[in-house]
C-alpha cells in the first residue's frame, strides 16, 4: 500500500496537480467517486446485488470505483498526514469495546449504551 | 492492510453482522462515511480546510471518518473478493497511460483524446 | 416553494451566512444531507425500508433529512440563477424521448439507442 | 410542484420502474445524483465555481443534475408519504429558534445551545 500510494504522489506531481489536491476537494473526489460505486447498486435487487461480479462489465466497472475511491481516500491521507492503517486499528479497537460480543464476558461493565444496535 | 481486513471480517462475525454486509448496503455506507469526512470540510475556507490537523477536534474528527471509509472500502472489497492493492495498480496504470505526463515522450502516439484535463 | 425559497435567503442573509454559501460549498452540503438520508436506510431489510414511517423516530428523522436536502437544493437554485421547476419540466420532456413507453407509437424511430433500460 | 410531482408518478408507472422505486433505492439514487452535481464543482476554484453558468456546458450540466436531484427527492417524498413543503417549513421554524439572529431580542433565553456555529 505505501508503494501505491507513493505512486499516487509522483503521478500527481508530474501533472502538476497537487495545486488541485487540498484535502477539501479530495474530501469532495471521494465522496463523489463513493456515489459512482453505489450507482452500480441503485436498481439491483438484492440477488442481482451479490451476484454482480458475473457479469463482467459491472465486475469491472466495480474493480474500477474501488482504484477510485481507495486512490483518493489514499491522497485524501497524504495530505493531511494521516496514516490510514493506524487510524482504522485505532477505530477497531474503539469498537471492540463499544459493541462487545453479545453473551462475551465484559470486563468492564456496560460499555454499550450508546448504539450497540447499529452494525459498523 | 491484510490484517486489519482480517479483523474486521472476525468482527462482524462474532456479532452476526454478515447478512447486513451485502455489497449493496456496504457501497451505501461507503458513501454515507465519505459524506461524513466531506462534512468537517464543507463550510471551511481553503486556508481553514488546509490547516485542519491543527485543530484537535477536527483532527479527531478526520482520523474517525478517514477509519470508517477505510474499514468499509475492505469490507466491500471482502463481500464482492475484489483485492483493493490489484485493482488500484492495475487503474493507476491505465491513468498513466490516458494522462501522458504533458512534454514527456510519448510512447503510442495520442492516447489522451478522452478527458485529459480532469486530474485524478 | 418560491416563499420557502425566500424565506431561505433571508435566514441566511439575517445570520450572514451568505459568504459560506458559494455554489461549491452548497453542492457540497447538498451530497452530505443526501448521505444523512441514506444513512435511516442503510442496514434496513426491503421491508423494514418500506415501513420507515411507521417509525416513529425513523418518521421524524426523514422528514428532517428531506427538509435539508430540499433547503440546500433551492440554496443551491439560488446561488446558481437556477429555476429548478424549469430545469425539471425540460429533463421530464427529454426523458420522454430517451425513455418511451414499451409497446406505445413511436414518434421518431429509436431515440432509445442510449440507456433505454436504467430506470430514471 | 405538484404538477411536476404527479408527471413523475405517471412517467414512472407508464415504464413499469415502481419496483424499483423503493424508499431504499431513492435515497441512494438522491445520493449518487447529489454526487454529481459536485463533481462539477469537485476541481474548480472558488474563482471557477462562482462563475459556472457562465459555461455553457458546465451550466447545462448544472441544470441537468439540478433536476435529477430534485426529480429523486420528490419521488422519494411520494415513496414515503412526506410532503417536502411542509417538512421544509417545520425545519425553518424549527432552525429560527436553534439559530437566532445575532443582536436580535430572543424571546426565550438561550435555545442555541447546541450548535450555532453551524450554518444551515
Amino acid at each position: 500500500m505505501e508503494g501505491l500510494r507513493q505512486r499516487l504522489t509522483e503521478f500527481a506531481a508530474a501533472r502538476r496537480w497537487e495545486p488541485f489536491h487540498t484535502p477539501k476537494n479530495l474530501a469532495s473526489a471521494l465522496t463523489v467517486e463513493a456515489g459512482e460505486l453505489l450507482e452500480i447498486f441503485q436498481w439491483l435487487t438484492p440477488e442481482q446485488a451479490s451476484a454482480v461480479m458475473a457479469d463482467p462489465d459491472r465486475a469491472h466497472r466495480v474493480r474500477d470505483e474501488v482504484a477510485d475511491v481507495f486512490a483518493y481516500l489514499l491522497q485524501f491521507c497524504t495530505a493531511v498526514g494521516v496514516d490510514p492503517l493506524t487510524a482504522l486499528a485505532a477505530k477497531i479497537e474503539r469498537n471492540e469495546l463499544r459493541f462487545p460480543v453479545p453473551g462475551a464476558p465484559s470486563e468492564g461493565g456496560d460499555v454499550n449504551s450508546e448504539s450497540g444496535s447499529s452494525p459498523v
